[in-house]
């Protein structure tokens, strides 16, 4: 009978493991193959390949139209819900190929899906009060197509518990992160950014983790601006630039997501146009490059500024690590150490062996591990659910 | 460790089991509490009690709103998902206060959800084609708010293998209500009109099945514009009129829906205010319990018709058995039974004892039951998928 295929995949000490993320730049998903043994503490991973697949032409407008709040409609997001799984089975058989390994041989998918609504603040609703998101790209379509038992839909079950549904990275960043000698942050710059503070030898209710705010998101938005570039190479836009102090105190006027309390998530439902476009119109006879050195300087300062807030007096930190595509923007890196002073390390991620790129991709591999055996995967300290609970739904192929 | 908990559901001779249905009518979710012995052809399910329990007020225009095709926007739909599961998790416990048992005892949920768009058509998309559809409710929030494992999303894996998704009550039709001596026909009357058709002593690939056209769809939209009612009670309205037959013709020569060949599935996306409007702007001058009648014939001519083009020459049916809302019809009831003509003899499905209201919501109970005991439940020539699968998404407490 076909639920002793969960329980002999309970059973394995190794499984191979693929996880998908595709984030909030919407240009793509990422796909990464990983032996994984044991779970929870004792997991172990081991990073086999990973790839960037890239969403077809045209994806990311369809997707940016049904993402934006009370826009889209129905028959978009029926149909992006069956064409992303689609996209995401070509990544994954890409990936197989790349590896040369039969699909025969995968034991299970963790896949995240592409997040076109996030709605984070309770609010009422009929005779109701919730917060709610919506991921597509089906993953039971992923299981039937690759033949691979597939966990998705990670959030809706903490939201359900009045949790903010996010963020999920912390899991991870504890069980896999954690170090005994210092306290470590790790910092994902995607579109938004995120941050999970780790005490050395810390308890779960010790975790802290939430968005800062933005992470590529703004400064892509002006790269595709200003430069017709999909994002910022390196940072090499910005460090031609200067930062503009003007412009800088409006974005921190504007800003009213960094100043509220965790827990705490965003993304493209608030930095968006509404939040940028009105300060380019003001400030339109600056210097492209300046426009983005002093977005990318917002980004870094509203991570540190969160920290200030809400972290320094629990826990002092002694690393910063970065992973995400802003791991590479070296302006970002130059500007976060600056605000992080001296007595703050800022790296990126690889120093401590975990592919910057791959980072999200593995968490969705080791959660959907954490799923199959039988382990809760939210923190509620971090989500403000309720209770503990496993996390995902189980599709069989 | 968690996965046992469905090994231990797998193994239990005996359980209790939530079947919700919401449909195409949109006015509230049908919920039975059964027991369940056994599984596929073994299996014996007794209904305890059954609800149809109302959704608040202005739901069903918000979800009209976004059902239609090309409308509803991403806020409303992502807010919706949540909503309903609310919804549904106030009937289950509604259920279980007038059962006077406790939510404890309950083993196992299914839940259909409600379909916002269904489209079943294969087209083309990017670079792939496929048919695809939609269904809100998310069934993880059930099982966290219930505590009881839910299976839900019952479509996707279907249509993932080429399949319509629809219909899939034949399954359940073909393992509890098969005879041995008559071929007999199982019409759904719901929004729209199923029929399944069984041989007797049949094999899956002698099963036809397959959406006829309306069911009560057009027939409640005009006792609304006509009457202002919620539906036409009994048939009360029909009964007081005639049948136009120019009315009719013109119904026929519209619609393209009942001629096109099984596999085929439709819904409100068809069967809307654009098919109807336009005829009754066309027959304004009618008196509007002619309209009732005759619209409420073609209803049961189109499944007649679907009979005598797709069925009557590879099965003879002997008795046509009739489920859902329209069974109440005494209107509909006799123009079926004027089509079908003597050697067909039209019941009431209660004749074999099965709740006319509560046959969906035990289809979907039973449904669970077969994906947790690993049966595949979709019928492939019936679905038009290129193989049989287990079907549903796993959703843990």
């Amino acid at each position: 009978m076909e639920s002793f295929r969960l329980i002999n995949l309970q059973k394995k000490k190794s499984k191979l493991v693929i996880g998908l993320m595709s984030g909030t730049s919407l240009d793509g998903v990422d796909c990464v193959l990983c032996s994984i043994k044991n779970s929870a503490f004792k997991t172990e991973v081991k990073q086999i390949n990973f790839i960037t697949h890239p969403f077809p032409n045209r994806l990311k407008e369809i997707l940016l139209e049904n993402s934006i709040p009370h826009k889209g409609n129905v028959t978009d997001i029926t149909k992006l819900n069956f064409l992303l799984s689609f996209v995401y089975v070509d990544a994954i058989k890409k990936l197989i190929r790349k590896s040369k390994i039969n699909m025969k041989e995968i034991d299970l998918i963790g896949s995240h899906g592409q997040t076109i609504q996030h709605l984070p603040g309770k609010e009422k609703y009929f005779n109701y009060k919730f917060g709610s998101t919506l991921q597509i790209g089906d993953p039971s379509i992923i299981a039937k197509l690759t033949g691979v038992t597939t966990i998705g839909d990670f959030r809706t079950g903490d939201m359900a518990l009045g949790g903010e549904g996010a963020p999920l990275v912390p899991y991870f960043d504890y069980i896999m992160l954690m170090s005994k000698k210092n306290n470590r942050a790790l910092l994902n710059v995607g579109g938004i950014s995120n941050i999970t503070i780790l005490k050395k030898n810390g308890k779960p209710n010790d975790i802290l983790a939430f968005d800062t705010g933005p992470g590529n998101i703004l400064i892509d938005s002006l790269s595709k601006k200003m430069f017709n570039a999909d994002y910022d190479k390196d940072g090499e836009f910005a460090e031609k630039g200067n930062i503009n102090e003007k412009l800088m105190k409006d974005l921190i006027r504007k800003d009213n997501f960094i100043l509220s309390k965790p827990p705490k998530s965003t993304g493209r439902e608030y930095y968006n146009e509404k939040f940028i476009q009105p300060l380019l119109n003001k400030f339109n006879r600056l210097p492209r490059y300046d426009l983005v050195a002093t977005i990318t300087n917002f980004t870094a300062y509203a991570v540190y500024r969160n920290y200030e807030l809400f972290v320094k007096n629990k826990v002092k930190i002694d690393k910063l690590y970065v992973s995400g595509g802003g791991a590479r923007n070296k302006f970002l890196l130059k500007q976060l150490q600056y605000y992080f002073g001296k007595s703050v390390k800022v790296f990126n991620i690889e120093k401590i062996g975990i592919s910057s790129d791959a980072k999200e991709a593995i968490c969705f591999a080791v959660l959907a591990n954490e799923t199959i055996s039988g382990n809760p995967s939210n923190l509620p300290k971090v989500t403000g659910a309720k209770r503990k609970t496993i996390l995902g739904k189980i599709c069989l192929p």
